[in-house]
Protein backbone atom coordinates (compact mmCIF):
# COMPACT_ATOMS: atom_id res chain seq x y z
CA UNK A 1 0.00 0.00 0.00
CA UNK A 2 1.18 3.82 -0.30
CA UNK A 3 -0.53 5.36 2.52
CA UNK A 4 -0.62 9.08 2.23
CA UNK A 5 -1.64 12.55 4.38
CA UNK A 6 -3.18 15.00 2.09
CA UNK A 7 -4.56 18.52 2.90
CA UNK A 8 -3.36 21.78 3.95
CA UNK A 9 -0.72 21.78 6.70
CA UNK A 10 -2.32 20.39 9.94
CA UNK A 11 -5.67 19.55 8.66
CA UNK A 12 -3.96 16.62 6.88
CA UNK A 13 -6.16 13.75 6.26
CA UNK A 14 -5.22 10.10 5.82
CA UNK A 15 -5.59 8.36 1.85
CA UNK A 16 -3.79 5.63 -0.02
CA UNK A 17 -3.04 5.86 -3.78
CA UNK A 18 -3.97 2.87 -5.41
CA UNK A 19 -3.21 0.95 -8.00
CA UNK A 20 -4.52 3.56 -10.96
CA UNK A 21 -2.30 6.14 -9.37
CA UNK A 22 -5.32 7.51 -7.84
CA UNK A 23 -5.80 9.67 -4.46
CA UNK A 24 -8.45 7.74 -1.99
CA UNK A 25 -9.76 9.02 1.14
CA UNK A 26 -9.30 6.63 4.17
CA UNK A 27 -10.95 9.10 6.80
CA UNK A 28 -13.88 6.97 7.58
CA UNK A 29 -11.41 4.27 8.24
CA UNK A 30 -8.40 5.61 10.12
CA UNK A 31 -8.21 8.96 11.84
CA UNK A 32 -4.93 9.71 10.50
CA UNK A 33 -1.55 7.75 9.58
CA UNK A 34 0.53 7.79 12.84
CA UNK A 35 2.45 5.26 14.82
CA UNK A 36 -1.01 4.40 15.89
CA UNK A 37 -2.54 2.90 12.86
CA UNK A 38 1.25 2.02 11.52
CA UNK A 39 1.08 -2.08 13.43
CA UNK A 40 1.08 -5.00 11.25
CA UNK A 41 -2.68 -5.59 12.36
CA UNK A 42 -4.02 -1.93 11.89
CA UNK A 43 -1.82 -2.17 8.15
CA UNK A 44 -3.86 -5.28 7.43
CA UNK A 45 -7.16 -3.81 8.32
CA UNK A 46 -6.63 -1.48 5.52
CA UNK A 47 -5.52 -3.96 3.21
CA UNK A 48 -8.22 -5.72 3.74
CA UNK A 49 -10.57 -2.87 2.38
CA UNK A 50 -12.18 -2.75 -1.12
CA UNK A 51 -10.26 -0.29 -2.43
CA UNK A 52 -12.36 0.47 -5.38
CA UNK A 53 -14.97 1.65 -3.29
CA UNK A 54 -13.36 4.46 -1.08
CA UNK A 55 -14.20 7.41 -1.90
CA UNK A 56 -11.64 9.50 -4.62
CA UNK A 57 -10.16 13.25 -3.70
CA UNK A 58 -10.88 15.51 -6.41
CA UNK A 59 -7.98 17.81 -7.48
CA UNK A 60 -4.32 18.31 -6.80
CA UNK A 61 -4.24 18.71 -2.88
CA UNK A 62 -1.33 19.32 -1.12
CA UNK A 63 0.98 16.11 0.43
CA UNK A 64 1.70 16.14 3.86
CA UNK A 65 4.22 14.32 5.17
CA UNK A 66 3.33 10.75 4.91
CA UNK A 67 3.66 10.17 8.96
CA UNK A 68 1.80 12.33 11.39
CA UNK A 69 2.79 12.92 14.99
CA UNK A 70 6.51 11.62 14.41
CA UNK A 71 7.88 10.70 18.08
CA UNK A 72 11.97 10.67 16.79
CA UNK A 73 12.87 11.61 14.05
CA UNK A 74 15.88 9.80 13.60
CA UNK A 75 19.07 10.71 11.24
CA UNK A 76 22.01 8.32 10.33
CA UNK A 77 24.89 10.25 8.91
CA UNK A 78 27.78 9.71 6.76
CA UNK A 79 26.40 6.16 5.67
CA UNK A 80 27.51 5.90 2.22
CA UNK A 81 31.07 5.12 2.00
CA UNK A 82 31.29 7.44 -1.25
CA UNK A 83 29.77 10.11 0.42
CA UNK A 84 31.47 10.14 3.39
CA UNK A 85 34.65 9.95 1.01
CA UNK A 86 33.30 13.22 -0.86
CA UNK A 87 33.25 14.89 2.87
CA UNK A 88 36.50 13.87 2.90
CA UNK A 89 35.27 12.03 6.42
CA UNK A 90 36.77 8.75 7.65
CA UNK A 91 34.29 5.52 7.17
CA UNK A 92 32.25 5.37 10.79
CA UNK A 93 32.41 2.33 12.86
CA UNK A 94 29.08 2.88 14.16
CA UNK A 95 25.85 4.81 12.47
CA UNK A 96 26.28 8.18 13.23
CA UNK A 97 23.44 9.37 14.75
CA UNK A 98 21.60 12.36 14.73
CA UNK A 99 18.34 14.19 15.32
CA UNK A 100 15.89 16.79 13.11
CA UNK A 101 13.67 18.59 14.58
CA UNK A 102 10.36 17.57 14.34
CA UNK A 103 9.69 20.86 13.58
CA UNK A 104 11.58 20.76 10.68
CA UNK A 105 9.09 17.91 8.83
CA UNK A 106 7.28 19.57 5.77
CA UNK A 107 5.43 17.99 2.67
CA UNK A 108 7.13 16.26 0.06
CA UNK A 109 6.20 19.41 -2.25
CA UNK A 110 6.63 22.00 0.18
CA UNK A 111 8.74 24.80 -0.65
CA UNK A 112 12.05 24.73 1.27
CA UNK A 113 12.70 28.00 3.29
CA UNK A 114 16.06 29.00 3.72
CA UNK A 115 16.28 30.49 7.27
CA UNK A 116 17.89 34.46 7.46
CA UNK A 117 21.31 34.61 6.75
CA UNK A 118 21.95 31.25 5.35
CA UNK A 119 24.32 30.49 2.34
CA UNK A 120 24.98 26.96 2.31
CA UNK A 121 22.08 25.18 1.88
CA UNK A 122 22.37 22.01 0.69
CA UNK A 123 20.28 18.58 -0.44
CA UNK A 124 20.60 14.90 0.60
CA UNK A 125 18.14 12.36 -0.80
CA UNK A 126 17.62 9.88 1.99
CA UNK A 127 15.37 6.41 2.44
CA UNK A 128 13.63 7.07 5.31
CA UNK A 129 12.14 4.05 7.46
CA UNK A 130 8.86 4.75 9.48
CA UNK A 131 8.54 2.23 12.44
CA UNK A 132 5.58 0.20 12.78
CA UNK A 133 6.33 -1.86 16.12
CA UNK A 134 7.66 -1.12 19.30
CA UNK A 135 11.15 -2.76 20.40
CA UNK A 136 14.16 -2.51 22.37
CA UNK A 137 17.73 -4.76 21.83
CA UNK A 138 15.74 -6.27 18.67
CA UNK A 139 18.63 -8.43 16.92
CA UNK A 140 19.58 -7.67 13.10
CA UNK A 141 17.30 -10.47 11.66
CA UNK A 142 14.14 -9.52 13.16
CA UNK A 143 14.95 -6.20 12.63
CA UNK A 144 12.63 -5.50 8.98
CA UNK A 145 9.19 -6.61 11.12
CA UNK A 146 9.60 -3.24 12.98
CA UNK A 147 9.44 -1.63 9.66
CA UNK A 148 5.93 -0.21 8.82
CA UNK A 149 7.41 1.14 5.62
CA UNK A 150 9.58 3.57 3.76
CA UNK A 151 9.61 6.74 2.18
CA UNK A 152 11.61 9.60 0.88
CA UNK A 153 13.61 11.62 3.19
CA UNK A 154 15.21 14.77 1.88
CA UNK A 155 17.80 15.88 4.82
CA UNK A 156 18.37 19.48 3.94
CA UNK A 157 21.90 20.42 5.36
CA UNK A 158 22.74 24.01 6.11
CA UNK A 159 26.34 23.43 6.14
CA UNK A 160 27.40 26.84 8.25
CA UNK A 161 25.23 25.96 10.59
CA UNK A 162 26.17 22.44 10.89
CA UNK A 163 29.91 22.88 10.44
CA UNK A 164 30.57 26.49 11.98
CA UNK A 165 28.35 26.96 14.54
CA UNK A 166 30.40 25.49 17.96
CA UNK A 167 29.56 21.83 17.42
CA UNK A 168 26.54 18.86 16.55
CA UNK A 169 25.56 18.53 13.03
CA UNK A 170 21.64 19.14 14.45
CA UNK A 171 21.60 23.11 14.31
CA UNK A 172 21.88 22.37 10.08
CA UNK A 173 19.60 19.97 9.97
CA UNK A 174 16.67 21.37 12.26
CA UNK A 175 16.18 24.89 10.42
CA UNK A 176 12.10 24.57 9.74
CA UNK A 177 11.08 23.04 6.42
CA UNK A 178 14.43 21.54 6.02
CA UNK A 179 12.68 17.44 6.65
CA UNK A 180 10.54 17.09 3.45
CA UNK A 181 8.94 13.56 3.79
CA UNK A 182 7.37 11.23 2.08
CA UNK A 183 5.03 12.12 -0.93
CA UNK A 184 4.12 8.54 0.23
CA UNK A 185 4.49 5.79 2.94
CA UNK A 186 5.10 2.04 1.02
CA UNK A 187 4.59 -0.54 3.07
CA UNK A 188 7.17 -2.96 3.35
CA UNK A 189 5.74 -6.11 1.89
CA UNK A 190 5.52 -3.92 -1.49
CA UNK A 191 8.86 -2.56 -0.97
CA UNK A 192 10.76 -5.90 -0.75
CA UNK A 193 14.43 -5.13 -0.35
CA UNK A 194 15.46 -1.67 1.11
CA UNK A 195 18.95 -2.23 0.03
CA UNK A 196 18.75 -3.06 -3.72
CA UNK A 197 16.51 0.94 -4.65
CA UNK A 198 17.89 2.94 -7.18
CA UNK A 199 17.58 7.06 -5.71
CA UNK A 200 18.68 10.12 -7.60
CA UNK A 201 18.24 14.31 -6.93
CA UNK A 202 17.95 16.79 -9.46
CA UNK A 203 18.46 20.61 -9.03
CA UNK A 204 17.12 22.79 -11.43
CA UNK A 205 17.03 19.60 -14.39
CA UNK A 206 20.80 18.52 -13.41
CA UNK A 207 21.36 15.12 -12.03
CA UNK A 208 23.22 15.95 -8.77
CA UNK A 209 22.90 12.51 -6.89
CA UNK A 210 22.90 9.23 -7.75
CA UNK A 211 22.80 6.21 -6.03
CA UNK A 212 21.33 2.91 -4.70
CA UNK A 213 20.49 1.95 -1.16
CA UNK A 214 23.00 -1.33 -2.06
CA UNK A 215 26.16 0.82 -1.08
CA UNK A 216 24.83 1.48 2.48
CA UNK A 217 27.50 1.19 5.37
CA UNK A 218 25.19 0.13 7.62
CA UNK A 219 22.08 -1.97 6.52
CA UNK A 220 18.62 -0.49 7.35
CA UNK A 221 18.25 -3.61 10.11
CA UNK A 222 22.09 -3.12 11.17
CA UNK A 223 20.93 0.49 12.14
CA UNK A 224 17.40 -0.84 13.79
CA UNK A 225 19.41 -3.29 15.96
CA UNK A 226 21.78 -0.51 16.86
CA UNK A 227 19.58 2.03 17.63
CA UNK A 228 17.71 -0.49 19.56
CA UNK A 229 20.65 -1.33 21.58
CA UNK A 230 20.21 2.64 22.84
CA UNK A 231 16.72 3.16 23.66
CA UNK A 232 13.59 2.06 22.72
CA UNK A 233 11.99 2.62 18.97
CA UNK A 234 8.40 3.05 18.81
CA UNK A 235 5.67 2.68 16.04
CA UNK A 236 5.76 6.59 14.57
CA UNK A 237 9.32 6.99 14.68
CA UNK A 238 11.20 7.56 11.16
CA UNK A 239 14.84 6.81 10.72
CA UNK A 240 16.31 8.64 7.54
CA UNK A 241 19.45 6.50 6.74
CA UNK A 242 22.14 8.71 4.98
CA UNK A 243 22.60 10.35 1.55
CA UNK A 244 24.85 8.64 -1.30
CA UNK A 245 27.62 10.85 -3.48
CA UNK A 246 26.71 14.22 -5.02
CA UNK A 247 26.03 16.75 -2.31
CA UNK A 248 26.84 20.12 -3.03
CA UNK A 249 29.08 20.53 -0.10
CA UNK A 250 31.64 17.92 -1.47
CA UNK A 251 31.58 19.58 -4.99
CA UNK A 252 34.73 21.56 -6.05
CA UNK A 253 34.21 24.26 -6.41
CA UNK A 254 30.79 23.60 -3.53
CA UNK A 255 27.41 24.21 -4.93
CA UNK A 256 24.56 25.37 -2.26
CA UNK A 257 20.94 26.04 -3.29
CA UNK A 258 19.64 29.65 -4.11
CA UNK A 259 16.39 31.31 -3.84
CA UNK A 260 14.07 30.14 -7.29
CA UNK A 261 16.26 26.73 -7.41
CA UNK A 262 14.10 23.74 -8.15
CA UNK A 263 14.72 19.99 -6.37
CA UNK A 264 13.39 17.14 -7.58
CA UNK A 265 14.00 13.75 -5.68
CA UNK A 266 13.20 9.90 -6.68
CA UNK A 267 13.68 6.67 -4.80
CA UNK A 268 12.69 3.47 -6.68
CA UNK A 269 9.28 2.62 -5.91
CA UNK A 270 8.39 5.36 -3.06
CA UNK A 271 7.48 8.60 -5.40
CA UNK A 272 9.42 12.00 -6.29
CA UNK A 273 9.56 14.76 -4.73
CA UNK A 274 9.81 18.24 -5.59
CA UNK A 275 10.55 21.48 -3.77
CA UNK A 276 11.00 24.97 -4.59
CA UNK A 277 13.49 27.21 -2.73
CA UNK A 278 12.88 30.38 -1.02
CA UNK A 279 13.83 32.23 1.81
CA UNK A 280 13.03 34.20 5.02
CA UNK A 281 12.99 38.05 4.65
CA UNK B 1 2.41 28.96 39.92
CA UNK B 2 3.55 25.68 40.69
CA UNK B 3 1.97 23.49 37.35
CA UNK B 4 2.56 19.60 37.68
CA UNK B 5 1.11 16.52 35.85
CA UNK B 6 0.29 13.66 38.37
CA UNK B 7 -0.18 9.83 38.03
CA UNK B 8 0.81 6.94 36.34
CA UNK B 9 2.71 7.02 32.88
CA UNK B 10 0.58 8.56 29.89
CA UNK B 11 -2.55 9.13 32.40
CA UNK B 12 -1.03 11.77 33.91
CA UNK B 13 -3.70 14.67 35.01
CA UNK B 14 -2.70 18.64 35.38
CA UNK B 15 -2.51 19.94 38.82
CA UNK B 16 -0.83 22.85 40.77
CA UNK B 17 0.55 22.76 43.90
CA UNK B 18 -0.67 25.43 46.35
CA UNK B 19 0.70 28.22 48.80
CA UNK B 20 0.97 25.57 51.88
CA UNK B 21 2.60 22.98 49.46
CA UNK B 22 -1.02 20.44 48.37
CA UNK B 23 -1.63 19.19 45.67
CA UNK B 24 -4.62 20.31 43.74
CA UNK B 25 -6.24 18.72 40.41
CA UNK B 26 -6.64 21.34 37.22
CA UNK B 27 -8.55 18.55 35.34
CA UNK B 28 -11.74 20.85 35.34
CA UNK B 29 -10.22 23.65 33.73
CA UNK B 30 -7.26 22.23 31.38
CA UNK B 31 -6.79 18.72 29.55
CA UNK B 32 -3.53 18.58 30.16
CA UNK B 33 0.08 20.57 30.65
CA UNK B 34 0.92 21.04 27.34
CA UNK B 35 2.35 23.65 24.57
CA UNK B 36 -1.66 24.20 24.23
CA UNK B 37 -1.90 25.43 27.78
CA UNK B 38 1.24 27.85 28.35
CA UNK B 39 0.70 30.93 26.62
CA UNK B 40 -0.01 33.88 28.70
CA UNK B 41 -3.51 34.16 28.57
CA UNK B 42 -4.00 30.63 29.55
CA UNK B 43 -1.77 30.80 32.43
CA UNK B 44 -3.24 34.13 33.75
CA UNK B 45 -6.77 32.16 33.44
CA UNK B 46 -5.20 29.28 35.58
CA UNK B 47 -3.95 32.03 38.17
CA UNK B 48 -7.24 33.66 38.39
CA UNK B 49 -8.79 30.08 39.48
CA UNK B 50 -9.32 30.77 43.51
CA UNK B 51 -6.94 27.79 44.64
CA UNK B 52 -8.73 27.07 47.98
CA UNK B 53 -11.50 25.96 45.93
CA UNK B 54 -9.38 23.49 43.65
CA UNK B 55 -10.48 19.98 44.64
CA UNK B 56 -7.15 18.55 46.46
CA UNK B 57 -5.58 14.95 45.34
CA UNK B 58 -5.24 12.23 48.42
CA UNK B 59 -1.75 10.50 48.61
CA UNK B 60 1.40 11.31 46.89
CA UNK B 61 0.79 10.13 43.49
CA UNK B 62 3.75 9.95 40.92
CA UNK B 63 4.54 13.01 39.71
CA UNK B 64 5.57 13.06 35.84
CA UNK B 65 6.97 15.22 33.40
CA UNK B 66 5.62 18.03 34.28
CA UNK B 67 5.13 19.31 30.27
CA UNK B 68 3.17 16.93 28.33
CA UNK B 69 3.66 16.28 24.61
CA UNK B 70 7.05 18.12 24.49
CA UNK B 71 7.73 19.09 20.77
CA UNK B 72 11.21 19.42 20.72
CA UNK B 73 13.71 18.66 23.51
CA UNK B 74 16.77 20.89 23.35
CA UNK B 75 20.14 20.30 25.15
CA UNK B 76 22.79 22.92 25.30
CA UNK B 77 25.96 21.72 26.15
CA UNK B 78 29.02 22.74 28.01
CA UNK B 79 27.31 26.28 28.84
CA UNK B 80 29.19 26.62 32.36
CA UNK B 81 32.94 27.77 32.00
CA UNK B 82 34.08 25.27 35.01
CA UNK B 83 32.28 22.23 33.25
CA UNK B 84 33.87 22.53 29.79
CA UNK B 85 36.76 23.21 31.66
CA UNK B 86 36.60 19.78 34.09
CA UNK B 87 35.55 17.96 31.18
CA UNK B 88 38.69 18.99 29.31
CA UNK B 89 36.91 20.89 26.47
CA UNK B 90 37.45 24.38 25.30
CA UNK B 91 34.62 27.20 25.79
CA UNK B 92 32.23 27.42 22.81
CA UNK B 93 31.78 30.27 20.83
CA UNK B 94 28.22 29.63 20.46
CA UNK B 95 26.09 27.04 22.30
CA UNK B 96 26.08 23.82 21.39
CA UNK B 97 23.05 22.13 21.09
CA UNK B 98 21.75 18.93 20.72
CA UNK B 99 18.56 16.87 20.83
CA UNK B 100 17.56 14.24 23.81
CA UNK B 101 15.00 11.83 22.35
CA UNK B 102 11.42 12.70 23.72
CA UNK B 103 10.94 8.82 24.50
CA UNK B 104 13.71 9.55 27.33
CA UNK B 105 11.67 11.81 29.35
CA UNK B 106 10.46 10.72 32.60
CA UNK B 107 9.13 12.21 35.87
CA UNK B 108 11.05 13.73 38.44
CA UNK B 109 11.52 10.68 40.54
CA UNK B 110 11.08 7.79 37.91
CA UNK B 111 13.79 5.32 38.32
CA UNK B 112 17.08 5.58 35.99
CA UNK B 113 17.59 2.45 33.83
CA UNK B 114 20.91 1.99 32.29
CA UNK B 115 20.43 -0.05 29.40
CA UNK B 116 22.18 -3.47 28.88
CA UNK B 117 25.92 -2.73 28.51
CA UNK B 118 25.83 0.45 29.94
CA UNK B 119 28.60 0.90 32.34
CA UNK B 120 29.31 4.94 31.95
CA UNK B 121 25.90 7.00 33.10
CA UNK B 122 26.71 10.15 34.77
CA UNK B 123 24.61 13.00 35.84
CA UNK B 124 23.77 16.29 34.99
CA UNK B 125 21.59 19.12 37.09
CA UNK B 126 20.45 21.59 34.43
CA UNK B 127 17.81 24.57 34.66
CA UNK B 128 15.18 23.25 31.69
CA UNK B 129 13.23 26.13 29.95
CA UNK B 130 9.68 25.74 28.58
CA UNK B 131 8.31 27.62 25.91
CA UNK B 132 5.18 28.90 26.30
CA UNK B 133 4.98 31.26 23.23
CA UNK B 134 5.61 30.88 19.54
CA UNK B 135 8.61 32.27 18.09
CA UNK B 136 11.48 32.89 14.85
CA UNK B 137 14.22 35.19 14.79
CA UNK B 138 13.58 36.18 18.82
CA UNK B 139 15.68 39.29 19.88
CA UNK B 140 18.10 38.76 23.12
CA UNK B 141 15.51 41.21 24.85
CA UNK B 142 12.89 39.95 24.50
CA UNK B 143 13.48 36.55 24.60
CA UNK B 144 12.28 35.72 28.64
CA UNK B 145 8.71 36.80 27.50
CA UNK B 146 8.73 33.39 25.16
CA UNK B 147 9.16 31.35 28.29
CA UNK B 148 6.05 29.82 30.28
CA UNK B 149 8.37 29.11 33.24
CA UNK B 150 10.95 26.64 34.33
CA UNK B 151 11.77 23.19 35.74
CA UNK B 152 14.76 20.95 36.45
CA UNK B 153 16.10 18.32 34.01
CA UNK B 154 18.39 15.43 35.01
CA UNK B 155 20.51 15.05 31.58
CA UNK B 156 21.42 11.83 32.53
CA UNK B 157 24.54 11.11 29.94
CA UNK B 158 26.10 7.53 28.82
CA UNK B 159 29.25 8.94 28.25
CA UNK B 160 30.73 5.77 26.38
CA UNK B 161 27.28 6.11 24.32
CA UNK B 162 28.27 9.59 23.93
CA UNK B 163 32.15 9.44 23.12
CA UNK B 164 32.98 5.95 21.66
CA UNK B 165 30.33 5.04 19.51
CA UNK B 166 31.45 7.22 16.35
CA UNK B 167 30.49 10.91 16.92
CA UNK B 168 27.51 13.38 17.92
CA UNK B 169 26.48 13.40 21.91
CA UNK B 170 22.75 12.28 20.98
CA UNK B 171 23.34 8.72 21.60
CA UNK B 172 24.40 9.08 25.37
CA UNK B 173 21.68 11.55 25.76
CA UNK B 174 18.87 9.29 24.59
CA UNK B 175 18.46 6.36 26.18
CA UNK B 176 14.69 5.66 27.76
CA UNK B 177 14.79 7.24 30.99
CA UNK B 178 17.62 9.76 30.75
CA UNK B 179 15.59 13.08 31.04
CA UNK B 180 13.89 13.01 34.08
CA UNK B 181 12.10 16.41 34.16
CA UNK B 182 9.87 18.92 36.83
CA UNK B 183 8.36 18.01 39.35
CA UNK B 184 6.47 21.46 38.90
CA UNK B 185 6.67 23.90 36.09
CA UNK B 186 7.65 27.29 37.66
CA UNK B 187 5.94 30.07 36.02
CA UNK B 188 8.44 32.83 35.14
CA UNK B 189 6.88 35.11 37.24
CA UNK B 190 7.27 33.13 40.38
CA UNK B 191 10.84 32.30 39.06
CA UNK B 192 12.19 36.13 38.58
CA UNK B 193 15.63 36.01 37.18
CA UNK B 194 16.52 32.94 35.87
CA UNK B 195 20.35 33.48 36.01
CA UNK B 196 20.77 33.73 39.78
CA UNK B 197 19.02 30.36 41.07
CA UNK B 198 21.78 27.99 43.24
CA UNK B 199 21.70 24.17 41.83
CA UNK B 200 22.75 21.07 43.26
CA UNK B 201 23.24 17.17 43.01
CA UNK B 202 23.80 14.72 45.32
CA UNK B 203 25.08 10.96 45.11
CA UNK B 204 23.55 8.51 47.90
CA UNK B 205 23.92 11.90 50.31
CA UNK B 206 27.20 12.75 48.99
CA UNK B 207 27.42 16.59 47.37
CA UNK B 208 28.31 15.50 43.82
CA UNK B 209 27.47 19.33 41.99
CA UNK B 210 27.29 22.89 43.41
CA UNK B 211 26.31 25.57 41.18
CA UNK B 212 24.54 28.59 40.26
CA UNK B 213 23.07 29.78 37.25
CA UNK B 214 24.44 33.00 37.54
CA UNK B 215 28.10 30.96 35.89
CA UNK B 216 26.63 30.07 32.55
CA UNK B 217 28.24 31.16 29.45
CA UNK B 218 25.26 31.86 27.43
CA UNK B 219 22.51 33.05 29.78
CA UNK B 220 18.80 31.76 28.99
CA UNK B 221 18.07 34.61 26.88
CA UNK B 222 20.76 34.33 24.01
CA UNK B 223 20.36 30.41 23.92
CA UNK B 224 16.62 31.42 23.14
CA UNK B 225 17.93 34.38 20.82
CA UNK B 226 20.38 31.95 19.47
CA UNK B 227 17.94 29.16 18.42
CA UNK B 228 15.46 31.25 16.86
CA UNK B 229 17.70 31.96 14.67
CA UNK B 230 17.76 28.13 13.46
CA UNK B 231 14.24 27.09 13.63
CA UNK B 232 10.61 28.41 15.23
CA UNK B 233 10.71 27.75 18.78
CA UNK B 234 7.20 26.53 19.74
CA UNK B 235 5.01 26.25 23.11
CA UNK B 236 5.82 23.04 24.50
CA UNK B 237 9.83 22.98 23.94
CA UNK B 238 11.80 22.25 26.19
CA UNK B 239 15.80 23.88 26.72
CA UNK B 240 17.86 22.54 29.04
CA UNK B 241 20.65 24.57 29.47
CA UNK B 242 24.18 22.89 30.29
CA UNK B 243 24.85 21.91 33.69
CA UNK B 244 27.36 23.17 36.11
CA UNK B 245 30.98 21.13 37.42
CA UNK B 246 31.34 18.52 39.59
CA UNK B 247 30.08 15.34 36.60
CA UNK B 248 31.26 11.83 37.47
CA UNK B 249 32.97 11.78 34.21
CA UNK B 250 35.11 14.58 35.24
CA UNK B 251 36.35 13.56 38.26
CA UNK B 252 39.53 11.24 38.96
CA UNK B 253 38.97 8.48 39.39
CA UNK B 254 36.22 8.95 37.30
CA UNK B 255 33.26 7.91 38.95
CA UNK B 256 29.83 6.58 37.17
CA UNK B 257 26.14 5.53 39.10
CA UNK B 258 25.72 1.97 40.17
CA UNK B 259 22.74 0.04 40.52
CA UNK B 260 21.27 1.27 43.80
CA UNK B 261 22.50 4.60 43.49
CA UNK B 262 20.07 7.64 44.55
CA UNK B 263 20.95 10.69 43.21
CA UNK B 264 19.00 13.90 44.63
CA UNK B 265 18.62 17.10 42.61
CA UNK B 266 17.65 20.64 43.37
CA UNK B 267 17.53 23.83 41.89
CA UNK B 268 16.25 27.05 43.75
CA UNK B 269 12.83 27.67 43.57
CA UNK B 270 11.78 24.67 41.23
CA UNK B 271 11.88 21.82 43.87
CA UNK B 272 13.60 18.70 43.96
CA UNK B 273 14.30 15.17 41.94
CA UNK B 274 15.07 12.11 43.24
CA UNK B 275 16.00 8.86 41.30
CA UNK B 276 17.14 5.64 42.24
CA UNK B 277 19.28 3.41 39.49
CA UNK B 278 18.33 0.38 37.96
CA UNK B 279 19.65 -1.66 34.90
CA UNK B 280 18.12 -3.44 32.18
CA UNK B 281 18.83 -7.64 32.78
Amino acid sequence: MKLVRYGEPGEEKPGLIDGDGTLRDLSAYVPDITGATLGDGALDALRALDTSALPTVAGTPRMGPCVGNIGKFLCIGLNYSDHAEEQGLAIPEHPILFFKANSAITGANDDIVMPRGSRRTDWEVELGVVIGKEGKYISEDTALEHVAGYCIVNDVSEREFQQKLSGQWTKGKSCDTYGPTGPWLVTRDEVGDPQSLAMSLDVNGTRMQTGSTATMIFTVAQIIAHLSELFTLYPGDVITTGTPPGVGDGMRPQQYLKVGDVVELEIEGLGKQRQVVRQDA
